[in-house]
């Protein structure tokens, strides 16, 4: 029989160094990775890659490092309309004086532009798959479906009457409705979304319960994020807001919990025995003072936790590898143990971490043939980068989303050398300007209240 | 008699923001700064300086943020060099094992290649001043007036013998010829450095103190900075690092403490009446699981603190726009007060706060006509910058130092539309990475272990 000849493929992607976060955490340097459509084909080093295949495209970077695109395990993408309008401010004024009164503005217009703008931000810092909570999550979906990002969306729901669907009952309906209108979409999963325990009757959480079964989706919930939180669901509820869910059957490897800053010991023996996954988001606990969630702790006991960065009203911004960053240190400081949370870790929640809290681990967050095609490159030739001793080490503690040069999603080119490809960025940025004006003349106004 | 016309500067720079960061706070939008040579002439309206002054060049910004440039407090600029070498590591191991034998290799040669890899990162993220402590001082010096930064810089000084000065008591007579050397220079100062009082006897600390009386510069020292330190110091001399140098008459204007940790009821009251100041350098502390330091209540004390970054193997980058952003977020969830270090406060460290830390009030930190034209512009036309309520916000929680346009230094552009101007930055990354080589090919080897 005659050498069939290298096997043909569409992308062959190749550079100084390649971290696969296979369970192995494999790392070839140089590597290259060989994409076949959307899908990966092979992992390894590129000569003997170049040797087994014949690509169509052919991307080099001598002095990139390739990873797979990050995960934002939780954020309200299109709240990047409402950055920097407050801080500093008591929870209650930020979101009574501000927050409701911006979000009494929302539509589906306002969704669609404030998702793209963040979605902008997101692909050039290098993450290709985000879990958004929002209101108006049919426009969210749409949003992602033009811009080419992965994304679990998902409409939020509480007992009280919304902008979008109306009465509450309406919800259950609507998101029905949206999980049956995205079930093949390749790019776009829908999940049910209970806002929080406060917000949202026993009979409602249950529902959402009984729904994410029958579509086979994750349930996702504000979940112990302050210990207001806690108090008030123990005074009403006579139960930890873990203990609540437990009691209502929801705590099971179909939920994933945003924030789980206050955790009882029960708490977290009730989490380790469930499944149940946790979305981490430093950030915005820290600014908001809400807590510093037991991450180190969760990781121990084997509880899957990815990383989340929250929406851009109390972070300010959508960057995991700033996230990795402060969530590795802030554990280190908060156990008084540098050990804790090193940088692979972190990179793994961002990672592996955030696939398999979204139910997405047999499709995206490592580089490993059968996996789709969404991974990013690292510009290493930069002064901060130089030398390079550890690539977790500079992705962790060095670099930032600003060093993202080119991404892929789903095997598709939609960021390179830093420049959008995927959707035009102007038309976005103008958009958002204009959504903006009215708040902008209201604050420009204040700012002189502004002193220290 | 006659309009004598409008007056002729070298330079004026127009934005769509400028921040002042004087006494007031003044802001204007758009604004402006006219320089004349190395001193900041007029700040204002463009309209208003545009009639005034007759400009040899201008620089125009439409969407850019005009700010004075940054000061950090405390770093160890040459050991950028040794950034990612190791992580995650108990702190004893970490200096025995990793960072003591790589500094054994330090000469001359090492720390100013290394210092002009620091002052790329440092200059192209907005830091204009920077106060270093290292070895071979004279050479940190030379890589500063090579570089077009600003700099206090100093030797460091120790019980025992060093590989620059040789024994210890020659430490003390090199230092004074520093002093010497680079009394008139424009860009460096030159100040006393003991490292620490766990390293430098009662009698160093003392002719350290003199010497700094005598040259009228900065005692600058690691005070504080950890559990440890104070149990060590207490047992060893009766008093707290404070109190130890409070007995010994150093505790005064002159003082700068990096780090200041661990600080006692006592400690803060003898801070408060010193006038000593601090630098504070949170995401080295919280990498090293030092602690937290108090710092808004230090702020609340009068107290006069500036931010650090600390030394790249310990943080691990220079980017104060980072910096700032983990100091705010990390004093709110440290006291639970979101209100804690809000961003123009956070801003103020690491402009105003450091020029007085440092005693460079009265050159540098603010926008003001006498002072020395040091600035920077943030490139505002990003999507994580877009739409804009709040340049302050938008600083401290949305930017980074990649979003650094342009920085003046003494009234020179050293950077330009992210490219530096004022040396090879080619030379200095190629020279970077021939140094490290040797202890590269030792951690490559050894990157599969760095397992989760």
């Amino acid at each position: 029989m005659s050498d069939p000849g290298p096997e043909p493929v569409s992308l062959l992607i190749q550079g100084a160094w390649v971290l696969t976060m296979n369970p192995q955490h494999e790392a070839f340097s140089p590597g290259a990775v060989a994409l076949q459509g959307e899908k990966i084909v092979a992992v390894g080093h590129p000569e003997d890659l170049r040797a087994r295949y014949a690509p169509a495209q052919v991307l080099d970077y001598p002095q990139g490092l390739i990873l797979p695109g990050l995960i934002n395990a939780h954020t309200h993408a299109a709240m990047a309309l409402f950055r920097g309008l407050a801080d500093d401010l008591p929870l209650e004024e930020w979101l009574n004086d501000y927050i409701f009164p911006a979000e009494s503005r929302v539509n589906g217009e306002f969704v669609y532009w404030g998702t793209k703008l963040a979605v902008a931000e997101m692909l050039l810092s290098g993450t290709t798959t985000f879990a958004d909570m929002y209101l108006f999550a049919g426009d969210v979906a749409r949003a992602v479906a033009d811009t080419g990002i992965r994304a679990v969306v998902g409409e939020v729901l509480y007992d009280f009457p919304s902008p979008n669907y109306g009465p509450p009952e309406a919800g259950l309906k609507f998101s029905a409705e949206l999980c049956r209108t995205y079930q093949d979409h390749p790019l776009i999963r829908v999940a049910i979304q209970p806002h929080a325990v406060y917000t949202c009757s026993p009979d409602l959480l249950q529902e959402c319960g009984e729904l994410a079964a029958r579509y086979d989706t994750r349930l996702i919930i504000h979940l112990s994020e302050t210990p207001k939180e806690v108090a008030d669901c123990q005074a009403r509820y006579g139960a930890t807001p873990v203990g609540h869910l437990y009691r209502l059957g929801l705590l099971n490897r179909r939920l994933l919990a945003d924030h789980a800053v206050v955790l009882s010991a029960a708490d977290r023996m009730l989490f380790t025995a469930s499944g149940a996954g946790v979305a981490h988001c430093p950030e915005s606990n820290m600014k908001l003072a809400s807590g510093i969630a037991p991450v180190a702790d969760l990781l121990r006991r084997g509880i899957p936790v990815g990383l989340g960065t929250d929406g851009c009203a109390s972070n300010n911004n959508l960057d995991l590898l700033q996230e990795m960053d402060t969530a590795a240190k802030l554990q280190k400081v908060h156990t008084m143990d540098p050990t804790v949370l090193p940088a692979p870790t972190a990179l793994k929640m961002a990672t592996t971490g955030g696939a398999q809290v979204l139910g997405l681990a047999d499709e995206v967050g490592a580089l490993v043939p059968g996996l789709k095609g969404d991974l990013i490159v690292i510009d290493l030739d930069q002064p901060h980068l130089t030398p390079l001793y550890d690539p977790y080490s500079h992705l962790v503690y060095a670099a930032t989303g600003a060093d993202v040069q080119t991404v892929l999603v789903h095997g598709r080119v939609v960021v390179q050398d830093r420049q959008i490809l995927a959707f035009d960025l102007e038309e976005t940025l103008a958009r958002a300007r204009e959504l903006a004006k009215g708040l902008l003349a209201k604050k420009v106004g204040n700012l002189k209240s502004r002193l220290v």
